[in-house]
């Protein structure tokens, strides 16, 4: 094993941000040089992974996750909790470049040191992003941060991703305006351990309240979840923290309750096999690549298709018999 | 070639909805035989797909994509276009079970005979969806429709998968409440080669042509798409018809346009090959696990991700490595 990673390792485990920083940026890395040290790091840490609670938030650009993370952050260091922040942003379709990648956007937690900020990998896809993150969730474990608070830019799939690294799934919302459009995105609610109508302060306090009771009977209409536990909708608001200790109560009933049925380890279990075949799904093709035979084979049907000689569909049939010829 | 899948063709040929919609369930269908049929269809109409135009129609829920979709396939049968329309809705992570499940949303395009509405497939995910729904695009452009109306339930990756399916790609918005949240979508409106403010009827009239300026301004502060299409925002009423002809006549200006330079095709063979990429990833696993060593190791490898003895990082890279060892 590598001098460098061992001493990286060493410096983890002994709580060291600059350390902790350096991994990640490894695990971020493409080169292989790169790669061969994150996964030296992270072979080492893995015995000291998993002691952490990892809460997953979403919400629509506007809901404010940015400010309730901060506050909710402020309020869990004051506890003496240690809290790691992550982002999970893939790159927008057309541009490169990360919207969740300022620190700034935290100016309370960001001053404090027991907690860490680190943004979403800049110019990744989702696959990528999805990777990098869930190492840096155990890097952050070894490093002994015990509350690990992964953020989504809600759009999309991303949330999907998030759900399945996290073991507690928040979903922040709006009273009022735009309150149809979001309460109808129901495959995100489905996923929901708890919804919380953010802004509830000044006049917005009774609307938002309206709406947790809505919500509180919508979530009774969706089907029991496999691990038993009945999601709720709160008010909250990060200017005067109303709700944000509610929020923890939640969150630490939801770990005690978990960890009492067994479900919160055979969830984290269940997450890593998912992981694992997506991960190899997204890797398996460029390592085909490799083999000459079939990367001719892939460009003479890539060929065919741009010559409209065969559809789509029956080309991976034809590749896919091509692949079973390789390996028997 | 069986004769079925003979016969199935022939009547397509010739405009049979009936034969039409047997083809459609071929493709939906995961039994084996109903893939060969399915496959054999395809075959033999290819050569005769193609020819129309592909329009992708997005937006969150409420903004009224049925209503427009009414309206606007109305409009286009009155100009003797054939017109299909079809929708892309995954199953919710935890519902099996399709929202856009039911014809009875298009009351006027339902009873018109030179038009065929085709709900999403149910129960699959969205690779699944995606595949099949670019099938079934190739099956009504054999039976003769040459406007194909594609639908999305306007939430996450599925966005992207009717983009990369369709020529055109249409987003739906509504002016005032929730316009911040929508807006905010950046990515989605990056996509977009129109933006239509919806229900710009009755007291809406203003405040939807204030919006629609809006977009025209922030449209023109994104980089320019490959294609060399201004995207333009407009206001439509899916009540009054208003701006439906205005829709109708950009896509036909784009359409021209796109052919004049020849993007039209070039866009239409990337995304094939994007789409053979995809499929292939999809199918690949499924095929390798066929291999009895390949499954045993797969297996051993879940088993020591359970154990906590191998990151998933790294259980990739060693299931990646035999697969190197199987081919080579």
């Amino acid at each position: 094993m590598n001098q460098l990673s061992k001493d990286i390792s060493e410096d983890i485990l002994n709580g060291s941000k600059v350390a902790l920083s350096k991994a990640i940026t490894l695990t971020e890395s493409t080169l292989p040089y790169d790669k061969i040290l994150s996964q030296e790091i992270i072979d080492v840490l893995l015995p000291f992974t998993g002691n952490s609670i990892r809460i997953g938030v979403t919400g629509v650009t506007g809901v404010g996750k940015s400010t309730f993370i901060d506050s909710f952050g402020m309020y869990l260091c004051n506890l003496k909790r240690k809290v790691a922040v992550l982002a999970v942003d893939p790159s927008s379709v057309t541009n490169k470049g990360s919207i969740l990648g300022d620190k700034t956007r935290m100016q309370n937690l960001s001053k404090i040191d027991s907690a860490y900020i680190r943004p979403s990998p800049s110019g990744k896809a989702l696959g990528g992003v999805t990777e990098t993150t869930r190492n840096v969730i155990l890097l952050c474990e070894a490093a002994g941060f015990d509350t690990i608070i992964v953020e989504t830019v809600g759009v999309g799939q991303s949330e999907v991703s998030v759900k399945n690294m996290t073991d507690f799934f928040l979903l922040l919302m709006l009273a009022g305006a735009g309150d149809e459009l979001q309460g109808m995105k129901r495959g995100i609610m489905e996923m929901a351990d708890a919804i919380f109508i953010n802004k509830a302060d000044g006049g917005n306090i009774d609307s938002a309240k309206q709406a947790a009771q809505l919500y509180n009977m919508a979530l009774q209409l969706f089907p029991n979840s496999e691990s038993g536990w009945k999601p709720k909708a709160e008010v909250c608001s990060a200017i005067t923290n109303l709700g944000i200790d509610t929020c923890w109560k939640l969150i630490s009933d939801f770990e005690v309750q978990m960890k009492r049925t067994n479900y919160f380890n055979k969830n984290r279990k269940q997450q890593e096999l998912i992981a694992f075949r997506e991960t190899f799904r997204y890797s398996i093709v460029d390592k085909l690549m490799n083999n000459t035979l079939f990367k001719e084979k892939i460009e003479k049907t890539e060929n065919d298709i741009s010559e409209n000689k065969i559809s789509v569909s029956n080309a991976v049939q034809s590749i896919l018999y091509e692949v079973n010829f390789l390996i028997n």
